[in-house]
Parts: C-alpha cells; structure tokens; sequence
C-alpha cells in the first residue's frame, strides 16, 4: 500500500449528525473513540440536524469546518442509506479530513478540489457490528484509526466517483429576478437563504427581497431598521438570509425549509 | 478498613441525567467535578432522559456502558427521591464502575453477578448541601472521589440489600402470543419494545409483530421494505423495534411509551 | 500598559449562551477556540437560555460559576445588541473572570466589589468579522487571549461606566405582603422566584405563597407534601421556588417567566 494522503492528525475530531441529545446515540461513539484513541479529543459540532437532512448537515459542516485548526478530522453522519452498501468517504482538503457516508452529502460541504478514497470499512468494524448504527460500529472506530493514524488512505482507495448530490442555486428567472430557497432556519427565527456569496457573489446594487407583497429591504445590521422591523442581510455563513429585529422571521412570514423568495433587483 | 473493589479508575466518567441541558444544572455538576478532579474527563452519555424516568435511564446506560474502556465510571442520576434518605450506591461489574441512587435504577442497567456498595456519602458532600439537587452536591463529589481514587468501598460498605427495581419482560399469554412493552422512542420515531435478544433469546421463527389489525413485517434491513413501509427488526440496542423507513413508526402507529404490542407466530 | 488584573487562568473556559445546540454555532465557536487556544479546556455551562433573555441567562452564571475552580474564564453571551457598537467587558471577582457584552448581563450575575474593564477587541477579533456573530469573531478569540494568558487587561482598560442593568427584587406592598416575580421554570416545571436568600435574607416567619385563591405551604424537602402536592421551597439556587412533587408546577398553575406572585404572612 502507497500512502497517499498528505494530512497530518492533530488529534480533534468534529462530529456532526442527526442523532439528537435524548439518547445515548453520541455518548455511545464516544465510548468506541475513546476506547480505540483515548488520546483523541472529542468535539460536537451539532448533533441537532434535522433527522436525514442531508442539506441541513452539508451546510453546518460547510460553514463550520474551516474554524478549526488544519489536521483536524469531521466526521458528518446523516445517512439514510444505513444498511445499504453505500460506501463510506474518506475526503482531504486544505489541510482537513473528513469521514462520511457516500451519499451526496461531500458535495454540498466542500467545492473546488478534493481527494477522495473509499477505503475498506471491513477492517475498522466492531465485531458483530448491526445494520442500523454505523456510527457506533463503523465511524467510530474509522475515525479513532484515522485521527490516530493507523488509517492513511492508499492510492488503491482512491474513489472518483463519489456521489456529488444536488446543491440548490439560485435560479434566475425569465423575468430577470431570482428564485432563492430557504436551506434552515435557526433557533431565533433566521431564514437563511441559497444566495451564498463564495457562489452566486456580491448581491446586485438595488436588490431586494419580496415575500409574497411584502419587499425586505437589504441591509448590514440589524440596528438599521426600526425595533421590530423585518430585513435581509449577508449571514454570518455569507448567505443572505431573512431575519427580524428582536422577532422571529421565520414566524413572522411563516417560513420554513424549503420555502421559494424572490430576489428582486428595484425598478 | 480493607479494600474490597478491585476496579482501577482510567479517569474516565460518563453522565446519565434527566436534567436536561436548558439549564446549568450540568454545567454546574462539572465545576464541582473538575474543581476535586482537574485530571478527570467528562463525558455526557445524555441528559435527555424524560425527567424521573427510570426505566429510560436504565435503557440508555444498559446499552451504553459496555462500549467504554475498563476502568470508566458511570454516574446515572434519575432521582424522584431526592431529599430522603435513600441510599447511594457503588456498583462494580466486568471493570466498570457505577455510581447511581439505591431506586431500582441499576437493576435495570446490569444483569449477573454485581458487586454493590453503600459508602457514606457524608464525607463527601459539598459542605451546606441543600435537599434538592444532590447531582451537585453528593454525586458530582463523589464520582470526583471515586475516579481519582480517594475513595475506596470496603468490605464494611458490602450492600445486598439494594433496590433491584422491576424489569418489563415480554410476556406470553395462554392464546401463545407474546406480550410486548414499548420502552422507548427514539428521536427517528423508532418504538423500542423491551423484547431483548440477551434475556428473551432469538426470535421464533415466522414470528410477526401486530399493531392493531396491522401485521409489520420482521426484516434485518430498512431496504427490505418498500419505500415508506413498516417493519420489525432487531436493533442496534439488541432489541426488537418498530420502525418506517424514511419516516416515524411512532407517528405512523400513534405509538408511546407503555403501549402495548403482540408478537405472534403466523399460522 | 500596565496589568492591572490579578485573576491567573487555570485553562478552563465555561460558556453561557442562547445559542442553542441545533446549529453548529457552538460548535464553530469551539473551532476557534481550539485553533488559538490548543490546551485550553472547554465547558458547556448551557447554551439554552431563551433567545435574547439577559435575565436567564445571568442567573444561570451567577449560580453556577462559584462551583468551578479558581482561574476559570466564564464566557456568557446574550447580545441582543450585536453589530451596534456595545462594548465588551472583562470583570474579575473572587479568582473568576467573565467576558460578556456591556448589556446589563453583568450586573445580574454579580453582586459587590467587582473590577471592570473594556480592552479593545479589534486586535483579537478575526479577520474579516462580520457583525451578526460575534461569538465566533470576536468572544471566542478573546476567550482564548485570556485564558491563554495573552490578553491581560491594564489600568487604561479600566471602565467603570458599565450597564448595571436591572435587577428584579421582591416588591413590599403596603398591605404587608411581598409581589414577587417568577424569573425561570426549568424542565421539571419548577417555577423560580426572584426570592434570593443572599439579597432578601431567610422567609419571615409563617410565611406562605399565594397563588390566586391557592395557599401554597414552604417546606423543606418535597417528601413534606403528599404525593402530588404542591409546595414551595429553598431550591439548590437559594431563590424560593414553586414545585410540585411528581408533577409540573408551572402547568398545574400555568406559570410562566414574569408571572406575579403573592409572598404573605399567615394571619
């Protein structure tokens, strides 16, 4: 076997997954990585993705990853397909690795150039492992060998043909305006929309939002507009997302994921 | 006083409450925990028990415990009798240590053979500990006692008389069906009956569950059913479970904590 | 510059926010934290206060950060005013320090002498901050300046000019008895009063909670009511606190945060 991954661990590994707090899901994988790296540290990054929301999962990690330091391993578990002989992705960029089910999933964390390996998982399993939790019986344990470094990925692993799954773009219609998705919407009542500015770039001059008749005007704070005023603005994420001053946004135009906005450039 | 537990602490400890995370009651348990521990290592099992649920506490740590490394402690709090006078209990059983209330908690998280203490708590407490929230006050300095090897049960803290609880086992009815309880439901809308593998055996051949007038078919993977169907399996808990695939069992069937199944063998 | 602040850090770093865990904010902050910060140790103290509630969250810091070590860096973060231009304090107290946004927060969490400052934050905030999450580009990297012992306020931080905000206290009524206010219900439905014994000293004799037509006794311990009774006590806080054995006070009296309560002497 020829090494063929230039990352270097640090020991952090970030977890992100639709397995909830109210079960003893997390704390379980914990056991196994502990077990198998007791040296490694163990950080969540959420465990709240909505339950098989891949979009949802893709985007916390997107956003997220790039803080931590390079040689840091992200292992994203929403895997609908558990069970299934879907591959397991071992993924390297910038200095960061990643461990995640093939499902489209790697598509809609990292753009640009990635190396990809689809190394076996047979070797890492627990013994006895189940159909319905390979967190427990199969991540785990990959992630301990890969953050310990007994897992490097060969040459023989590589696997070009990982499921790219589809990212939402805005659409831009006949009319001249665009079509914009809301991809979450966070604990306050943030609408966050598909309008992300590494793709689709700066907002033209003169936009703004409509919601149904209502036009959002599009601002840089959240002080700009009056006390329990609706706006728009470029997120943290660097999405533009709809938000209301000391309100929820999400309620006040009774948004959810999903939901279809206009982005409209004014007359 | 002579030694009588032949565990070796590994600095590690998990925690099992029905505490919940909205409010610091964790946050504060660790502040006591690593001001008498500095070295010591937290780690949540979960805190999403529903509050005063013993049989869900019991579930979760059951299942859990054994994936940890010997020489791990366990703390499960799920305390209804707070503030009177029953007793704390040390428990020890293939190197792992168990530090829980003396309410029938522990005989729903370990079977077989079971060593069982009852230190005094007092030289522990913190000092002016209050009624009400013995998480901080005599178990977080307990366990900070227990994992750093300050404190040691003796033989004259042996305690045969601890609450074994009761467990729901899967009962069989005259007509030659069985009986089952739903123990738990997940946050995928899984409903977890309390047929266990490791007590109630295998299960029979041509066996199917019934829901109502409903027959649910038993399979090893999601994938043998079509795409929103239901059905039976043994999961990753041992157990056998009611799920849908890519959807809620527990909303499809309305089903809850306590409800009540049939598991027959088809004619 | 001169330092001007005795606090030594000991590495440990709580963190207080309504950020919620179903995103990975907390997650991201973590990242930062990390990257700059490698030794320093990380603890939840919550991050479920209700959005934007300075009230609830400043009580869960006041009560819980004693518990940690002497050296601790308690960070709290419920910034209503985020992207306007608040300034952000360091207090010390006692060995503690905090870094939270100058919104009245402090003044909730601590009483008596405290040393205030107001260092600049533009030489630790990361590059490229936006102005909707300063958690991320501004808390976490100072957070990790302290505790890394990098960032030491001097005498020319000093800011005595702080938002006390307002603290709720018992209101004396001229006909004899107390108005008090409930300030949190944490998860078990117990109702928290703003009765705190370290401002308002032990209850008066005979005294009782009046909730509507409802005479609700002081006890010591819930085992002094029957069994689905309700009552009041001296919770693990030192605040009086509504509760009801086996059962939710706040739905029994549908009490919710703000609600007003009568605290009378039994004639």
């Amino acid at each position: 076997m020829t090494h063929d991954c230039e990352w270097r661990p640090n020991g952090l590994v970030t977890w992100t997954t639709d397995f909830g707090l109210q079960n003893a899901f997390v704390g379980t994988m914990r056991g196994v990585f502990h077990s198998q790296f007791p040296e490694g540290r163990w950080v969540d990054l959420t465990h709240g993705i909505p339950a098989q929301d891949k979009v949802a999962g893709a985007f916390e990690l997107r956003h997220a990853h790039g803080y931590f330091p390079s040689g840091t391993l992200h292992v994203a578990i929403v895997d609908p397909g558990v069970g299934t002989d879907r591959r397991i992705l071992v993924a390297e960029q910038d200095g960061h690795l990643f461990l995640l089910p093939d499902n489209g999933l790697l598509g809609g964390v990292l753009d640009g150039e990635i190396r990809v390996w689809a190394p076996e998982s047979a070797p890492w399993e627990l013994p006895n492992r189940g159909f319905t939790f390979h967190g427990r019986d199969v991540f785990a344990p990959m992630a301990a060998a890969l953050a310990g470094g007994r897992l490097i990925p060969g040459v023989e692993d590589r696997f070009p043909h990982w499921d790219r799954g589809q990212v939402l773009r805005p659409i831009l219609q006949p009319e001249g305006h665009f079509e914009l998705t809301i991809l979450m919407v966070d604990r306050f009542g943030n609408a966050v929309t598909n309008w992300d500015v590494s793709h689709s770039g700066p907002l033209p001059g003169g936009a703004e939002v409509r919601i149904g008749s209502h036009a959002v005007p599009i601002v840089n704070t959240y002080a700009e507009v009056p006390c329990t005023g609706v706006l728009a603005l470029i997120d943290s994420h660097g999405h533009l997302e709809i938000a209301q001053r000391n309100g929820s946004a999400a309620e006040y135009f009774a948004l959810g994921v999903g939901d279809v906005l206009q982005l409209r450039i004014k007359p």
